[in-house]
């Protein structure tokens, strides 16, 4: 037991050299020993996809006292379930993955790499928790991000998370956070999904793009806390069993 | 108002040539006007993933009274998502997904692509089920699961679903499959999860493998269902916030 610092496993979706994850790994790295094990390359939009028709390399690409860095092939859960199984030597202490550059808010969490990774950390019984920023560009700004992101992880890192749940925290693109808080995920859809297009010889192609459509506002949910100014930190579940219409569904077929 | 049949979107993660979309097509075909909308090959793993980053294009290859089939280069989440808002002249009446060659219980509908699909069209307000047979093989014996899926697929079609819940059908491999039971989705992980390998230069090289291990037993989660040689139904919630923990989160953070 030479090692008593806390591990602590990073990931994203948008690869091991976006801002992001680099802005993330400086926030945090006083907190641990930090292994970032990253996709080598973009992988927005995975969500919990996994890969199984072709093998997985990785490749170690950065070690100093503290931090470890190496990028993979895979998808961000491929990352989680390849460094738990075969890289890191015990069990982390926390996941963090992130800061992804766009919000992870409503539905997203469904699409979303960076909360495909964390509720992989979850399944693993890792307490996890997924960071987005509001902001796509490149090179976004992340300090407000950090700051928060780094209080609700020390604070996961204390308290630890219970069987089965995960943190999606999302902050604002705002200078000045005007603070955090607990919420559910927005309920909605998006819509008008596809701008058509036509490929070199003439024939349609279709881009995701669209718009998002709120269905039912709640005072807590998530994107009302966002378009207020505030961070939101939602806690979701592994089990998705629908245990109010399961009572229901026994009577009834 | 000329076409009032039911309008039925199927699709799957195996392709649009898998046996088990051939097979659940021909079960279901006088229920309604079906329409195929399915990846061109295999999806396997894909959960929720949606294509952002390259256009999607699909095909006819199909069109006769009753049947439409088209393939898509896409995710089974971009398949749905194309369908609906590009290809169909009018919501579905139901989608169903599969049949999956192999099973979906227990975490696997964190990574299914036949439950991303289903969830999607969840997401659309479209009453939805997603179905499988334990039975990895691309020749297996569909006919119980179509017996049953059929029934399952009839009262969706009648009854419908409440907004935001979709349902995941698994059909143990068994020439008499002894009835079916409303279940939770069991709680537990895979293990040992891959195995390690050399390409042609002798670098490590991971293929994803693994064993399933239950972490809780409840006599009325899927696995045991399916164990016993039922037919297993789990009614699933697209939103995932854990509503117990954000509770006592308000006031711990």
């Amino acid at each position: 037991m030479a090692n008593k610092r806390p591990l602590i496993l990073i990931t994203n979706d948008d690869g091991v050299s976006a801002k992001g994850i680099n802005e993330l790994v400086k926030c945090l790295r006083d907190l641990g020993e930090l292994v970032v094990f990253a996709p080598d390359g973009p992988r927005s939009g995975m969500a919990s996809a996994i890969t199984s028709l072709v093998p997985l390399k990785y490749t170690l690409l950065k070690e100093e006292e503290g931090l470890t860095i190496y990028s993979c092939t895979g998808t961000p859960v491929d990352c989680v379930k390849l460094a738990l199984n075969e890289v890191l030597d015990r069990m982390p202490d926390m996941l963090v993955s992130g800061i992804n550059h766009g919000g992870n808010m409503a539905i997203c969490v469904n699409y979303s790499g960076t909360m495909g990774a964390t509720a992989e950390g979850c399944i693993f019984d890792v307490p996890s928790l997924g960071v987005s920023l509001l902001d796509h560009t490149p090179d976004a700004d992340f300090s407000e991000c950090c700051r928060i992101g780094r209080v609700v992880a020390e604070w996961v890192l204390e308290e630890g998370l219970p069987h089965g749940t995960y943190l999606n925290l999302n902050v604002p693109k705002s200078p000045q956070v005007k603070g955090m808080k607990v919420c559910r995920q927005t309920d909605g859809r998006w819509i008008r999904e596809f701008k058509r297009s036509e490929d070199g010889s003439g024939k349609p192609v279709f881009w995701l793009t669209g718009d998002f459509e709120t269905r039912s506002h709640y005072p807590d949910d998530d994107m009302a806390a966002l378009n207020e100014g505030y961070a939101s930190l939602v806690p979701c579940k592994i089990d998705v069993t629908d245990y109010d219409f399961k009572k229901r569904l026994e009577s009834l077929i």
